[in-house]
């Protein structure tokens, strides 16, 4: 646990390490901070999209009908029992609300799932607090043939928290939340291990008291959890400079039902396959991650911010290539985030600050941020400018990237502001080589244009690059419809025509979204089927009962591909 | 395959891509290059290690003992008609030199193994051309449980290539060096695709015929092949620049009895578990790696040199810290190559150059290479002098660092003469976090002079750092002793009270050495029996007969531990 040294915090600016208010339970963060959809953007979707219909009001929470818990029957008491028995009465929770907190994640589909009159939901959530309770748990559910999905933050945008049962007597929510803290750090070797259910704000928090910073911002920052990030591989905003979180990860405490593992590699080694990254991307299929040890890094005394504009996305994307590749195989010593935004993301941004006029001839925009030791953060925004002016850029000052890390964790808001205005909008995302970045973004976009015409409905696409590595970068989509009649179901075919596109297309199914239940299907595309082999071979070793997260990463064996 | 365009070849100078003479069947490298024990060396060593017996000759190739082959008889000759079915007959080779060639790798047991009459050989060598062979010889060989025993350039120093049936009807040697060439080169992305037998001075030859690099120099360099470095996780000299292997490679395709992989990740996935990182270090016994994708960079236009001296190995191994984490949790602008001798090895090199009267106050020697255009390799060498300097280094010049280069391959020679006049000489190596260095090293040295002083013989231990992490750092370990007697025994239990230190002590078992045979049994101790359990669901799945290199990497279930 961390100690009492006080330390000024200097990354609480950056990361507002005060303690999230509860998610909302039928949208995104901190109901507090919701917002309406700013006028400017009132304005423009209609000229856009066609005309919106507003949609039937969401439920409240207390008129969803849910199914009731099999834990409270008189055989499911009994199991009801036994956990309380291991986590104590007051963590195993059938309430309304809790099993609704822990009815699925936060993509569109989820959310429009929560304004539907009957939801399905776990028929428990259970709050281990100590790996012996996890252990314990997992032997009974075995046992019983009962399905558990381990759940941190809950901010998945793929299916990776949904309560399936499956055909099984019954499913649980295994919640991870009360096993959170910085456990040990080695300030020499720069190693801290956290508990997996530590948040992004308190993991930041407890190693800023000690002068240290993970630096891992994705946009799920605020409420999602140190275990969420390593299960599913995330990448966060900052992941020029300090790599994506499977890349900080140097060893792992996993348990499974067939035991336990505890893998932590040394700084480099030869010691046979890296089972850590078995586990990395594991989403809950193979084990429960319980602790993560990962590379941190003194808190940066310096941040600078400049932003770019270039011609075109082309040139743009050029640009990033020559600033991923600046360092000719070894080390890139630039930025520590660098975001370019095609030409409609571009407009669209704009757009919402008012600047509609400017908006039609204004090209792409890029947000380039630095940290590191005054003289050292200095440097590598000239070096990286030198390279972004080269490719044909030009500098359009800090302020607008000063703007970007203000709502870097924000857009979930405006969705929730378009859902509410009848303003269907989703994401997705992929990464491929330099080489196929501009191609692969053309299908992709065609595939979703094309796919929503087909359900009748106009749409923008917007795309932004925000993660650079040597041999290539990632493309992140946004797509905003005038989608009409049953959204699920429409969006369910255009996202299978895109997601078709992206894996044709040379494009990885997923960069940081991880597979979920969403992306299983094209999983097996991407590693053939004797992948997916591979891992149900891992999976039956090590969950001989099959009942990890059934039908995340893995068709369910038990109910059918979707069950 | 690469075109014939004449663009000089800028790193011919460094990795001396001449053609390399085929590999001394008894010894190291050239033939030609053999050399005799420095005198200083031979002065120095009796006071140090006490009267060296010189050991009997070493019987002549055609003197060994070998028993006949499997495939001769009246059945395997059968069997070996269904081979050269395959690849045809001159591929499939049962004559003495072939058998003795492949008859294991370069340890220091192997060579004195070499040095017996009697010797262990595979039944056959069978030379594929195509990846379509290959997978054909492994449908084969599991109808007639053949063990079969993936080859390229026969450098393991762990028993990684031992050519044992393990109770099988036979084995066979599967050399891959047929299976060479750059396939293809994506420049804009810094991409190469190289087929599995391309040695290491053939892949750079043809990568700078285009004006690229891979950048990859362990001391096998000039016989190890592509498919061997991914299939050991190995690591080279410039693995402060470049990386190791492991995290150049973007991509696989291996082939398995069960079927074919090809492995591609984006450059960023989170599409569930790594499986490219299942098959890295997975030495032939999960599949046969058949071509490799690799980050490759232009070919640095400067090189900069610049040796070190430090009071002691502790302040020494502080500067390296400071180096590895310069760049405060991002990239590090630092050396390409750097590397430290502790107190005995900085002496014995003294030593071997005649300058013994110097040796004795001479504290540890470091060196440093750094590459890029020649404006980066200058800065990135002020950097880290600034570092080196302010921790107590102090500069004695560029010479010792170019003559460090140009022995940078030729250590193994060095052990050949040693061998011949009697002296006893192996390395060992490991790596562990910053915090844990000193105290692993010094349990690590303690055990073998310890294990050696009880099997009678006084020994030299020397130690260097040259693989340096934010997190941590190598420690590699070269052992010279006057052991007489049963040499392979002694060393055998002398060697396993080093391991049981290096894993007791915290380390892994091998940074860059990989498992083989002869570390099996700690690989275990480093992941745990559910970790094994793991890797042997994996093997099931891909191999279910067990013929793949059995007994390497994992027990082998039909013959017990060391079959």
């Amino acid at each position: 646990m961390t100690d009492d040294t006080a330390v000024p915090d200097p990354g609480a600016a950056q990361h507002e390490a005060e303690p999230a208010a509860p998610m909302r339970w039928d949208g995104w963060g901190d109901p507090a901070k919701a917002r309406s959809l700013p006028a400017a953007l009132r304005a423009l979707l209609p000229l856009k999209l066609g005309r919106i219909r507003t949609p039937a009001p969401a439920p409240a929470i207390d008129e969803v009908e849910l199914s009731p818990s099999a834990l409270e029957g008189a055989e499911g008491r009994a199991l009801r029992g036994e956990l309380a028995a291991i986590v104590g009465d007051d963590h195993v929770r059938t309430d309304r609300e809790a099993r609704i907190r822990h009815a699925g994640g936060r993509s569109t589909p989820d959310l429009l799932r929560r304004r539907e009159p009957r939801q399905q939901a776990p028929d428990a959530v259970v709050s281990p607090e100590t790996e012996a309770q996890v252990a314990a748990i997992l032997r009974l559910a075995a046992e019983h043939g009962i399905a558990v999905v381990p759940f941190g933050g809950g901010t998945t945008v793929v299916g990776g928290v949904d309560p399936v049962a499956g055909g099984r007597p019954a499913v649980i929510s295994l919640d991870l939340t009360r096993m959170r803290g910085l456990v040990a750090l080695d300030e020499l070797s720069g190693e801290a291990t956290l508990l997996a259910g530590t948040t992004g704000p308190d993991a930041e928090a407890a190693l800023a008291a000690r002068g240290f910073e993970l630096g891992h911002y994705p946009q799920s920052f605020r409420y999602a959890t140190i275990g969420g990030f390593a299960a599913t591989r995330s990448s966060g905003q900052s992941s020029a400079g300090y790599g994506r979180f499977d890349t900080m990860v140097t060893g792992l405490r996993v348990v499974t039902p067939s035991g336990e593992l505890d893998l932590g590699r040394a700084p480099g080694s030869a010691a046979g396959p890296d089972l850590v990254q078995l586990f990395l991307g594991s989403e809950g299929a193979l084990g429960v991650i319980t602790a993560v040890r990962l590379r941190v890094h003194p808190l940066p005394a310096a941040r600078l911010a400049e932003a770019w504009r270039f011609p075109d996305f082309a040139s743009g994307a050029e640009a990033l290539r020559r600033v991923a590749q600046l360092g000719g195989g070894q080390a890139v010593t630039g930025p520590t985030v660098i975001r370019l935004s095609d030409e409609a993301e571009t407009a669209v941004s704009l757009a919402q600050h008012g600047r509609i006029g400017k908006a039609l001839a204004s090209g792409c925009s890029a947000v380039t941020l630095f940290e590191g030791e005054p003289e050292v953060a200095a440097e590598r925004r000239a070096r990286t400018a030198a390279v972004l002016e080269a490719a044909g850029g030009s500098r359009i000052g800090e302020q607008p990237a000063l703007d970007w890390e203000r709502g870097r964790f924000n857009a979930p808001y405006l969705r929730d502001a378009l859902l509410d205005a009848g303003v269907f909008c989703e994401t997705l995302e992929t990464a491929t080589t330099w080489a196929n970045l501009a191609a692969l973004k053309r299908a992709v976009t065609e595939a979703i244009t094309a796919g929503l015409a087909e359900e009748g409905a106009k749409s923008l696409v917007l795309c932004h690059i925000s993660h650079i590595y040597p041999t290539g970068a990632s493309l992140y989509f946004t797509i905003v419809a005038g989608l009409g009649g049953d959204r699920l179901a429409a969006w369910e075919r255009a996202k299978r025509r895109a997601s078709d596109a992206i894996v044709d297309g040379g494009g990885t199914i997923t960069h940081h979204h991880a597979i979920g239940r969403d992306h299983q299907p094209w999983l097996e595309r991407e590693i053939g089927e004797l992948g997916i082999r591979v891992l149900r071979a891992v999976k039956a070793e090590l969950d001989p009962a099959g009942i990890l997260n059934p039908g995340v990463l893995i068709a369910d064996g038990a109910a059918g591909r979707h069950g």
